[in-house]
């Protein structure tokens, strides 16, 4: 059902970086569910968590262990969030911490954990430290895509990129996954994108590029609205390349980042539960970003538009009672424009005078679809990624115990 | 597919106000798609209308002649909505108004105009005006179970309730009708509610009573979150019992009125397009009002939520998630406590200890269902009400078309 996602390319080893995976059981026997990242000494990690205020217990156990500490390895697990856990929760999370430090000679706060999967079940710790020791025998630099799948939940096909840009004249290479869940698949609780690049970037600079690139990325994109207790995603920089991130050469570092990282956020959308649709929500004009933020995300995720969509169903109508609905202040809806793949729909508070019913449909028969409305009263813009909203993708979410 | 939604009883007269109706022709012939109510001279009128920013030109045009002048006529017409029509539809709802008043002898501002239906057609005006002699001359007192049919889209029954209470122990009664729509059923763009009393109150003061009993009743509801172009709901007061209303007796009578605008409200809700379930949505414990409404929406809003009340699965994971994304200040999650229809399902951040999945099971395997969340941080409490989220739905909304 994924809106045009292509099968997964070979990912390219970030130096400092390696990846072991296994199978603890988590999920069905054979499956891998269980991936340790291991970072060279030195590396800088920036970082983004749910702001959902149930963030589960691996989300609190990591961030602590951010601030106390430089990160060494990352450990993730599938199948089960320990979401909704408690107490008891925050205690399991600590425990697989502290037996990959054991194994490892570092200090437990120097492992970040992540999981995800069911919310409300113990966390099987005892499965995840039988199976610890396996994955850090077989961890090699060419991990990556074994990693995009070992990430995975119900996410239809892997998902990771790989960018080399030169920067300085230097090659410097950056490669993320992800897994598609986050407003997208939280029924199995959770978006993770984990990104590597052999730059070297100091903390502070490397979490200011970081959280940007997040606002322009996987703060752009929604399904349903709904938010996972276990959203995180990471950046790492090893500074293997030798290249160091400046004033001078960070914007290009910085571009390449947001790049990569609005990729793997598509990718999520094009992988949303029931998806018969890629769509680009576009608002320019606003006065201010946030009001075009505002109608951004009530248009994509509004479920007559998403209806609407499913339909193949130029319901112009929906679109603009979404966009009056938005809260945008003292808006003149007058002046409001309103082009479905390039086909101007609205003006002037009704339908646009050489639109034609045939046009609308010829607009909205493809799978990728541009929503683009100018509020016509300032120069700032933003865009939302979404999907339709389909019987799949209630059937998915009404029917997954079954 | 109405969830407990009963057959509509007779209707009471209200002493002042006769109803007349017609088969205009813009809903298919011979179905009723006009109406007309006729106020008696000195009738006050309290409104509350919708806060879309695209509102509908009838919406628009009411406003105004509320403004200038006392209401003697509301004209109603379902099948074209008028909405989306800009300059042309606000020349049409006034000719509309004009009409009326040329027939009956009053000033044009006098009438109301209110429309529901298709959103960005023209509106019919010449099948309106042949009407209109039809309409009037069945005006009669005990016209308002007509009118509830009168008034529907895609409602599967009419919907009303009439009410006599005793006010300085006189006989005072409430009548209203309501059509389904409003976030409801927002593809026919309305919800339209009509209600009067013959109890005497001036213009001030029936205006406060209905903004309240708005907030507390049709403000309350949801079903998508999608808000109409041209929401509408009037209160007129005639006087006709002789019973005046003031601070003595003026709580009995809000109380009344509040009761009434929630038995339509929740008629709506149970009306709501593919409803399987009718939902309360209770939280307590607030710090103030506002927090338990966001609370409270965040869940009857959620589509993970909702797909989850239709698979009749008591996945409190979801509940708990909703909560923590719906943006109260500083909540501490370790106090919430989640009951569904009595079964106390989660405290402490994590499943209860006493909880069986076969409690949840049987709590959500009746047609209506309570959720109620004590957020344990204050008295302030509220109660919103909304339906499931079923495959019909997305039927509804994307096939109605075809």
């Amino acid at each position: 059902m994924a809106v045009g996602l292509k099968a997964l390319v070979a990912l390219a080893p970030v130096a400092g970086v390696r990846v072991g995976t296994a199978s603890a059981g988590i999920k069905k026997a054979g499956k891998l569910d269980l991936v340790v990242f291991e970072l060279s000494e030195g590396a800088t990690v920036a970082s983004a968590f749910t702001k959902n205020q149930f963030c589960a217990a691996p989300v609190q156990v990591a961030k602590k262990h951010l601030a106390a500490s430089a990160a060494r390895y990352l450990l993730i697990n599938t199948g089960n969030a320990n979401a909704g856990t408690g107490q008891a929760g925050r205690i399991n999370a600590i425990r697989c911490c502290e037996t990959l430090a054991a194994l490892t000679g570092v200090a437990a706060d120097a492992v970040l954990p992540f999981s995800t999967g069911v919310i409300g079940e113990p966390l099987p710790v005892e499965k995840i430290e039988t199976a610890l020791p396996g994955a850090l025998e077989n961890l090699v630099a060419d991990g990556w895509n074994r990693a995009a799948t070992g990430i995975m939940t119900t996410d239809t096909l892997p998902k990771g990129v790989s960018k080399m840009v030169l920067i300085d004249g230097k090659p410097v290479t950056i490669t993320g996954i992800a897994k598609g869940a986050g407003m997208i698949k939280p029924n199995m609780a959770t978006m993770l994108s984990y990104i590597a690049t052999d730059a070297a970037v100091d903390a502070a600079r490397l979490q200011s590029i970081f959280s940007r690139a997040v606002d322009r990325s996987f703060n752009r994109i929604t399904v349903d609205g709904d938010t996972s207790t276990n959203d995180a995603a990471i950046l790492v920089a090893t500074g293997k390349s030798g290249v160091v991130i400046n004033d001078a050469n960070g914007n290009q570092f910085e571009d390449a980042v947001t790049v990569l990282c609005i990729e793997l956020a598509q990718m999520l959308v094009r992988d949303g539960e029931g998806a018969t649709k890629f769509v680009a929500v576009v608002v320019n004009g606003g006065a201010v970003e946030q009001e075009c933020l505002k109608a951004a995300y009530t248009i994509a995720e509004s479920p007559l538009v998403k209806t609407a969509l499913f339909a193949s169903d130029p319901n112009w109508g929906r679109l603009l009672a979404a966009i009056g609905r938005a809260g945008i202040e003292a808006l003149d809806v007058d002046l409001v424009e309103l082009h479905i793949n390039g086909v101007l729909i609205a003006e002037n508070g009704c339908r646009a005078a050489s639109y034609t019913e045939a046009q609308g449909v010829a607009a909205m028969a493809g799978e990728e679809i541009e929503i683009r409305v100018n509020l016509n009263r300032g120069a700032a813009s933003t865009t939302v990624w979404t999907t339709d909203l389909s019987h799949d993708y209630v059937t998915i979410n009404a029917e997954y115990r079954t």
